[in-house]
């Protein structure tokens, strides 16, 4: 497969050897850029990519796909928790008016598509998503050794104390947690923002006691920096504690920088793999704003008032135009555009899973379909 | 604001670039100094601190106030933990003749003006401080993640055993404060005196088991000198064992050498913060000493001969001399001379939390208004 | 007692000091060996083996003889674990269509033979081995602390997360064994296999943690190569956690490579013993398949038919034509060929214990005198 | 006091400047040594400890007496654990054909005098003395954190697997032990012997294992060398585990050379103190056998022929003598000859308590009195 393109000089320009060519800051440049030359860029990455694209020893030995559902599996960041490549968030998922039934339906869904990663948090939903988990995953009864449970700590309650990554909301954020999950550890604690105010030596110290305490498995980072996260690394070489093995992170076709550039080093440095959500850019890369923002879209709700003014700017316009581009690759490689953003997400190293977050069936079983739709990974247009 | 002052140059002669103008070794001179000059010491403490006053970004940048209440939190020491600038200890509080009902009024006052931190000892009222705590906090449901709760081991029971800092005491001894607390967990388990016949690193090692075991979630000293707490620190890091991370000193007008000398070194090399006690130097800055000590204070009562006795020295009389002075500024700032010397107290880098001690509602109320006493920081005299 | 032989150079020759008389490589060689050279080779290894033999006092120091049942006991490896040095696995034992009444009967002849040492797996016959034993244990009443009970971690589920040496699935995995055995402990577990896939420091900190919970006395390994335990052991003492403390490998006459060349080494440097199994060699020095694969045989059995090629194969051939030559060892010994095949495996230094597997009363029983069998232990061939 | 004496060259004689008298190996010399030589030396002994005797700061300061009782308190090696100077062991005590009753009294007697040590062991009267502490202390009601509790482990049962210091033993034996006491935790667990078999790193690894699990407060060694137990530190402090805190040793009047030459050295420079046990020499010293072995007496039971042998062999008639010598220094003391045995073990620097044994209340009383007996230290024979 080769695509024909004309490539702006500027954005293929080769930095240290790694090519960076749709920058955040490239895509928040405030310069008006037509039309035709976004398309060429766009276009531009993906054939780029195809060009230099080497077969990546270290996943493909790892990768393994189930043979009744297709799932494909790898380990969390360099550790030994297997996870399946797309997994379920429950941010979008169970936090809006959902019924137990759709709940259930959606967990059913992914489950039955060999997902077994289920990621939460104690602010989704003020907690409530965490209590649907919990329900669901007592009434299915699937095997707790099965299952791959994550949640995220840091904003949970009122109080000053209920806040932030000390010791004491390190503990008692996780307890309260596990309660409404009504499980006896997770198998990944996020820290979810740093918190500059703890010092890191408290946080590596705290997450390894509740990893100690028989609490949770392992333990990873949500929107670090690296230097944060290496300094998390730092500090637990140091005292012999127990190191974070993943990060989360918003990864998708216009946000890149991080998972792209920075978290690859950690992942060859220090094992931290990623676990990324948002593949869809909030709805944005579904296509649906593609004329605008529809009344029964999410962008509509009064809450997603930032959403919209994202998606009709002219940032957002320009996206758009990019993403017509990319639909007849989807239709050559026979998928749909966003199981082809979720399959791209896929193709880079180090990212571990993909967190897909619907409340609405159909989509979600859209977007597991992204597994499927890409019989030879070779085929998914990948930057590197 | 100005104040016009002429100072005595002994006072106010620069040490390593610290001033130190009321010391403890001053305030205990046994020269007889008159009036006049007492005057203008005081006064000039305060021009002079309010002249040399610097923004401090450490503080400014950690402190956050609760919005409904006022109240102001701080970090305890560096470490994570978000304790009320004012706390309420149960010495004095529970310490007397209480009724169940002034007890529950007086941390119900506490709770609602926003205070999080109480503070008690396995000795206060031999053990009756814990349970009358324990009791309301049960009965109160507030949420334990919203409390910080500190206890106090040293000279819990009459046995030879029962005292000290050996690994037996400390962990017997905090077991029984938990039963009688009716808690899980201590926030802070303090150290009260040093006992210089357990080795260091006993001491270290059983506070670092009882963190581990789940029973604290921090410790600290309470009457150690500098160089006994960098010498747990010390021992601390030669094992891979938990620091301290705050010492209970007191501090006010007459006594400051410790706080503003030696902890504020410890502050920045290690993190160990100060919950300063005696912030009314046991009431003699309330005023009511000024004329004698009347029938109805608690220096008239027999078991506080020794205050009595201290109020009416030469010593004690000249500090009557030198708050008659501070009156004025009180008045200046809209606030009590309690309220002043409160908020004297909380311009200390370093001091992360004031105990106060009051059986009477009204007493701690207007002790709590130290907070809103002051609307702007940098009318506070402060010296440094 | 003298053997006379001739051998020839090719096999007896010295390297490095160590004699590799039947090494895997040779038994492996595709060339044709006559009978007559085989036997030379065989009787050889004994000869030279009784000719160079010296007293080993590491051994002898530390073996004991129990008086009523003539079972001796040993260090596992260097730790100070005594367990009896033959086992009971229970791969063969339980792993067949048995009778609870045959289990049972198993169990206590060799109890009463004076083993104390009883090995499983999570995967023997799918988890139900782990049953039988804990069931069996359970109604015998024999005190915990009198027995040595192993298991072996690695393929115990289905489902991604449920296989391999991830600290999810070692905790997760022991735990199931430990409910399957109604034990609160096992004595050793055993890490199956090696998993590249995980970080060794993963692997060691997760048999760390099993010890540190009381789950598990020891930790061991089984099937990894020498370079993998070293691995191990240096992980190990890099973050002062548990170093493994046993290897479990297959030796017998026809394999033995690992055990004689490779876990020395270990155990002289890191203290790591053998726990050796398939001392007849899936019963192909038992001497019934000298003449082919009778109906009755294990090897005549569907699933065993990798067992029947290898028997039949001219490799196949060569053993049991030198298993012939044997035989008159055996009767000058007093002994038949199996029970001195067993007694060959704990001449070795290093082998703490060999593990029996027979789903035969007598068979078990005719194993078992080995150890009554050889009244003397120079009389044993041994190579070295 | 002076003691008019005339000494031998041979016994005064000093080595290194550190005075043994009475070596183990003088007392064991073959040589006959008259009477009046051997009065000579033990009145020699006596005086010039008087005359070299200079006040001790590290005991006299950390001593503290009970006013009730008079009881002397000491710190446990240089751990912060208060010891009463006088322990009841249980292995005479509870040894023989004991009824409840007795027991109790006996406990009772202690108690009440201010014992707050009880060191019992798995194996005295095959776990009974511990059954029968465990009845007396729950029936008494004491404080638990008012009593030390320590125990012994090495023969505890029959199986090749419950001797020794394996991690199994020291964990099972352990638990077995708190089962039979009826309690949490002991306050110290002692190695007795040590185990050749077993690595250091393994004993000291389980050790702190159980200290870390709440098991123990503390750990030592009994009847270890001074190079064991030095290891036994090395080991510590190399993998930052728990070093043993004191040495359960033999000590009387003819069993010095350890005590007195090797511990203090360990004393000193780690910190492990002495716990003596056999005062009297398993009562030689209470000078009942001056004229052979009465009928009534415990070297007159069959289980005690090795007693009874020692007491009329030439040594032993030698022992005797010097008795004869001591008595009228009793005496002049006004205390009994026992009483000044147990007093003169409590003058070394570094024992921390001396061990008392009895089945017999007036004897338990009278051992008891050595505390009473001495009103002044400088009046007990001391010899450094």
């Amino acid at each position: 497969m080769q695509v024909s393109i004309a490539c702006t000089e500027h954005n293929l320009k080769s930095r240290n050897g790694e090519d960076r060519l749709i920058s955040k800051q490239n895509t928040t440049t405030p310069n008006v850029v037509n039309a035709a030359r976004a398309k060429f860029r766009t276009v531009a990455i993906i054939a780029r990519s195809l060009g230099t694209f080497t077969p990546q020893h270290h996943i493909s030995l790892k990768e393994s796909t189930a043979k009744q559902t297709g799932m494909k599996y790898r380990n969390l960041g360099k550790s030994g928790l297997r996870v399946s490549c797309l997994g379920l968030g429950t941010w979008v998922t169970f936090g809006g008016q959902i019924s137990d039934e759709v709940a259930e339906q959606l967990m059913t869904i992914a489950y039955e598509s060999g997902v077994n990663l289920f990621d939460t948090a104690e602010v989704y939903a003020a907690g409530k998503a965490e209590v649907i988990l919990g329900n669901i995953l007592k009434k299915k009864g699937w095997r707790r050794s099965s299952l791959v449970i994550t949640t995220k700590l840091y904003w949970g309650g009122k109080a000053e104390t209920e806040r932030g990554l000390s010791r004491k909301h390190i503990i008692e954020g996780l307890k309260a947690s596990l309660q409404r999950l009504q499980l006896e550890y997770v198998d990944v604690v996020f820290a979810n923002r740093p918190d500059n105010n703890t010092p890191m030596e408290e946080i590596v110290r705290a997450m390894t006691h509740v990893i100690n305490q028989g609490m949770a498995m392992y333990w990873g980072t949500s929107r670090w920096s690296a230097m944060e996260i290496m300094e998390a690394y730092s500090v637990a070489r140091q005292f012999n504690m127990i190191p974070p093995v993943c990060e989360q992170a918003e990864y998708h076709l216009f946000q890149r920088e991080k998972v792209e550039v920075q978290l690859p080093e950690l992942y060859h440095k220090i094992g931290v793999g990623a676990m990324t959500w948002s593949p869809l850019a909030c709805g944005i890369i579904s296509g649906k704003y593609g004329n605008g923002v529809p009344e029964s879209s999410r962008a509509a709700l009064k809450c997603y008032q930032w959403l919209k003014e994202k998606i009709i700017s002219e940032e957002g316009r320009k996206q758009q135009v990019k993403l017509k581009d990319l639909s007849p690759i989807a239709v050559r490689l026979g998928c749909t555009l966003p199981q082809l953003a979720v399959a791209w997400c896929l193709r880079n190293e180090g990212v571990s899973s993909v967190l897909l977050g619907s409340s609405n069936p159909e989509q979600l079983i859209e977007n597991l379909g992204a597994i499927q739709a890409s019989p030879s990974k070779n085929d998914i247009p990948y930057c590197k």
